[in-house]
């Protein structure tokens, strides 16, 4: 990158890079039961996990695997209006394992830091 | 992606994702002094933060931004040999906002789990 990239600028991309992992958790602990993209970043929101539109809800994310795609497009756009269907069996295994993960990472950096 | 894909990868993917932004601020923390890439890892490791190569210090990473790139080769693997230069007085600053919004994911993602 270039020299010329500021301070706030390298705290943003690793800020950025750091809550993107951690929104895929939080998105996937949302869908024990199936959720319009909407309200789920409302709950998410109120909880003090600011989710930006075109991240963790975007078609791109891991967080929206095969698992959580089932969605209907109800006009409007599509992050506001997607439904995302409730997390199957498999998807609850894999929300749960990383959630042993998050602790375990958890775990670590607090001795680290 | 594909729908054949497993679990197994799913996991990995978020996984991953999860782990990559923390390693960024685990390495700065330790950027406290010049490290060698290879005791670096070997710190972190022991801490219980595995670091694979080609992540964290690969110089494409944001923890490799300019105040951490000052390295020398000397011959062998790139990331295992590299030198990473001491935080500047503004990449401290860096790391104690980054250090600071990981406390803040903490407690929201605690909250919402």
């Amino acid at each position: 990158m270039s020299q010329s990239i500021d301070n706030h600028e390298r705290f943003e991309n690793l800020r950025l890079e750091l809550r993107r992992g951690c929104l895929s958790l939080a998105v996937l602990s949302q869908l024990k039961t199936e959720r319009y993209g909407y309200t789920l970043r409302k709950a998410l929101n109120e909880q003090g996990m600011e989710i930006d539109e075109g991240t963790a809800l975007s078609p791109a994310s891991p967080a929206r695997e095969p698992w959580t795609s089932d969605q209907r497009m109800e006009g409007g756009r599509e992050t506001q209006q997607a439904l995302l269907s409730a997390l199957s069996s498999e998807g609850k295994q894999v929300l749960k394992q990383l959630a042993a993960e998050w602790q375990s990472i958890n775990k670590s950096l607090n001795g680290i830091l």
